[in-house]
């Protein structure tokens, strides 16, 4: 007899979804008993559930399909929202399991009872409640259609305790995912004309527009036409290095960004929106498209970006080849760490192939530049700026990639909320290389309270964004949760220690002690 | 000029809160900013929200009065989310200010941008979203009002950025809060006339029953009725030990509440329901009560229940006093650790006063034995069955109480979910003793496994389960995050480590690894 679980575990399965990142609990029980029915599913446990969906957003940025997640409860789904709201604004395909209370068990409202709806509802995907065994193989197969609709996006599946273990269940075949709506010719033609004109334009691309595909049709795009190509802020996945065409990020900071696209006349946007401030600053504009700007829409996220790239570069640059990135890297710099030289270290050093985890927040500003000859490299940025990504996400690309290095680039702020994926790595024997930016404080923060006008703060203000009283050990937390981990205060010393970390197999963190920017 | 941050605050501490626990973000600057301008508030820096609200909870057991937090948009209210399910569960009050993106910005859809309201609602408590300055005062003397209307609650304060730094704000008066209803005089009657049947009946009291006042009256109302006293099964503070009545509680299992609640033809309930089992399991009873038992209210928890079971006591038992549990602790035991003598090595040692956080779980199923009789504490509970409450409830508590020993007793895959506490309890010194039961797997799943009769899971689902590979190193960890830790492997130790924490000011850690129960 097969129970609702191994339906499930059966139709995700044969859908193509081969990893569950999991957290479970009492409800979520024949889940798991379910799991050694089913070879073919890699069960991957995590000890908060905000590693749980981190991890299935990094998976996904890198194996280009969706994860399952195994959540327990209302209470779980909660711990798991703010990575899913970066999953979600990255665009990456998830699909939630979400255990609940037996159907029955529900009106009794036990102490873990709370409304699952609201939370799933909250991440802007699709949500079925599953009632009985015999829908469970159909609602698992939509669910795993509904994440890889283009774009990706987040699926939740409330499956009660007593569908679970109940029987009358059976596996469902895959339902194919609606494919993206074809490129527009109108969109094409009448940019292809804007283009032309020789006015100031920019081309903003975005979503999986950032892949090698999309990069080389934009720069052929623009050694045609002349058109600057800016790829969008925080990308879910950005190709670049030797053999790739370097493609400047827009600017997180409002001042940059508007510095950027001064005198633009026209603004092309492909797989993203017209830029906004991350923030609303007193006195400054929302709206960071220039005044007078024409935004012109190649295709929406949820059309074949790539593909109209690809036309558009056929129509305005027939035949030719894009620009690709020297293969230059940094000299080694010696000395105390600084903001300035650590990126140099990882610039010079960084290997081929290799995925950069990037949450670094105010110590990775000069990280871009440094690495911009390095050998070609996936960069995986905060998408959505629920912070505490970085471990979850190179833990989960280490899942889908194992033959990959794994570099995570994390701030200490960040890295305190979601420290324990370091566990998993462990457990999992991860390839992931942690340097761990430690300036002692929420840098980014000082700049922020400045920026929105209150410079004026007094001690208790400036106390409450300082991380030095007392000072992280994270060498200590790592070793703690099972990850080999040194500690460097100069460029030798992270020289030293990253080529090591790189050189042996499993999980490593290197506890970089820089003084903060600001 | 008073701009809305300050406004806000002064209300705060004009109503009489004094504390706010935050992890703030950029949106909440102008609000970090006004911490300086009113000294009364003191700021509590914690580094992940669950951590924050958790806090919350716990200074609210303590202090009998909300603290406010600070919640950085839609993904840190999320964050927060589990331990304020906790902190409903518990009845407590809690007044979340989450900020949000200025009034005019939210249209952008900036990459943090969600849907704060559907989180807030989730509580089941006071939601207020502030949309100008002239509103800031009276919203946040209203929040604090609903908050402490009985029984507790959470309030949720949506401060927009610009509210925040605009002007044209002003502090309110408090308000104040609903009183809890008066005993119903026909319920204590109705009761009296079920007590003087001599009918087997058990008196279950919950809520503000469970501190001294109410167990005093409880144990008056049994000792001249016979009625049998419990209290619920997690209560929010549960005042025991020498010179208090000894009260047991509802088990956790339900295998253990049915043999409690065998024969009973009357359960009685004050501050609590009647009681239902914590998860469903295949075959067994949702509903605790026993079959035929009929139930009667003497006071729900929106009324004065001490007052009513004060006056009950009055009527059956006029004039007795309580039988007070003598002090009687158990000898120190000796030799390697286990589940059953740790808890005599606490019982033993426990100072004067104590609180004790318990999210001992599986570990401590015999501590409420090894403690009864030593000296009065206070114990706090997994109210809502969110793990990873303990330690956090611990923090709070202590900000509560700087002048009574704190004693969290914490599992170690509960801890793990909100570890980075121990920052916050080393930053404020709080004199915290942490005894982290290490037993390296999620014991109380391996029981649950068994007894929702997925008794035949295999190694892939026993692996999920186990948290061995690679063990943790609580010791390490603590260091990590800058408190003092040590290892303990033998009752002579634990004893040791757990005397000369108590006896040094500052939080502790003692990493007791003792073999799991299951």
């Amino acid at each position: 007899m097969t129970n609702g679980a191994q339906a499930l575990i059966t139709t995700l399965v044969d859908c193509g979804v081969e990893v569950c990142f999991g957290n479970p609990g009492t409800s979520e029980m024949h889940f798991v008993a379910a799991l050694d029915t089913v070879p073919q599913m890699r069960g991957v446990l995590c000890l908060f559930e905000g590693v749980v969906t981190g991890a299935a957003d990094g998976y996904a940025r890198i194996a280009g399909k969706p994860a399952a997640t195994l959540l327990h409860l209302g209470a779980g789904l909660g711990n798991g929202l703010a990575n899913l709201h970066n999953a979600r604004r990255a665009h990456m395909p998830v699909i939630n399991v979400i255990g609940d209370h037996a159907t029955y068990h529900k009106k009794y409202d036990a102490p873990l009872e709370s409304d699952i709806e609201p939370l799933a509802d909250w991440t802007h995907g699709w949500t079925r409640r599953t009632n009985t065994g015999a829908d469970v193989g159909r609602d698992t197969a939509e669910a795993v259609a509904a994440s890889l609709a283009s774009p990706g996006r987040i699926a939740n599946l409330i499956l009660p305790a007593d569908v679970s273990w109940g029987g009358g269940a059976e596996a469902s075949e895959p339902i194919a995912p609606m494919p993206p709506a074809s490129p527009d010719p109108k969109a094409i033609n009448e940019i292809t004309e804007v283009l032309r004109t020789g006015e100031s334009a920019v081309l903003l691309i975005g979503g999986p527009a950032t892949g090698v595909r999309g990069l080389e049709a934009a720069d052929r795009i623009a050694a045609a036409t002349g058109v600057r190509v800016l790829a969008e802020t925080f990308p879910a996945r950005l190709t670049r290095g030797a053999g790739v065409p370097a493609i400047e990020r827009l600017g997180y900071l409002a001042e940059q960004a508007a510095f950027q696209l001064d005198g633009v006349e026209h603004l092309i946007v492909a797989g993203t929106r017209a830029p906004v401030s991350f923030f609303a600053y007193p006195g400054k504009q929302s709206d960071l498209t220039p005044k007078g700007a024409a935004v012109h829409t190649l295709a929406g996220l949820d059309a074949d970006v790539v593909g109209a790239l690809e036309q558009l570069a056929d129509l305005v640059a027939p035949g030719s080849q894009p620009r690709l990135a020297d293969a230059v890297v940094p000299e080694l710099p010696s000395g105390e760490l600084t903001p300035q030289n650590w990126v140099q270290v990882i610039g010079a050093l960084l290997p081929e192939n290799a995925i950069v985890s990037d949450e670094s927040n105010t110590s990775g500003l000069l990280l871009p530049a440094a690495t911009a000859g390095s050998p070609r490299h996936d960069v995986l940025t905060l998408t959505g700026g629920a912070i505490g990504q970085g471990l979850p996400v190179a833990l989960g690309a280490a899942v889908a990639a194992p033959d990959r290095p794994v570099i995570a680039l994390q701030a200490d702020g960040s890295a305190a909320y979601t420290i324990s994926a370091l566990w998993t790595m462990a457990r999992e024997d991860l390839d992931v290389t942690v340097v761990l930016l430690n300036n002692s404080a929420y840098a980014i923060l000082r700049l922020e309270l400045s920026r929105v006008g209150a410079e004026a703060a007094g001690p208790k203000a400036n106390d409450l964004l300082d991380l030095s009283r007392p000072n992280m050990d994270f060498a200590k937390i790592a070793e703690g949760f099972g990850v080999p981990a040194t500690v460097a205060t100069t460029c030798e010393e992270l020289a030293e220690q990253f080529r090591r970390a790189l050189a042996e197999p499993g999980p490593h963190l290197i506890d970089a002690r820089i003084p903060a920017l600001f």
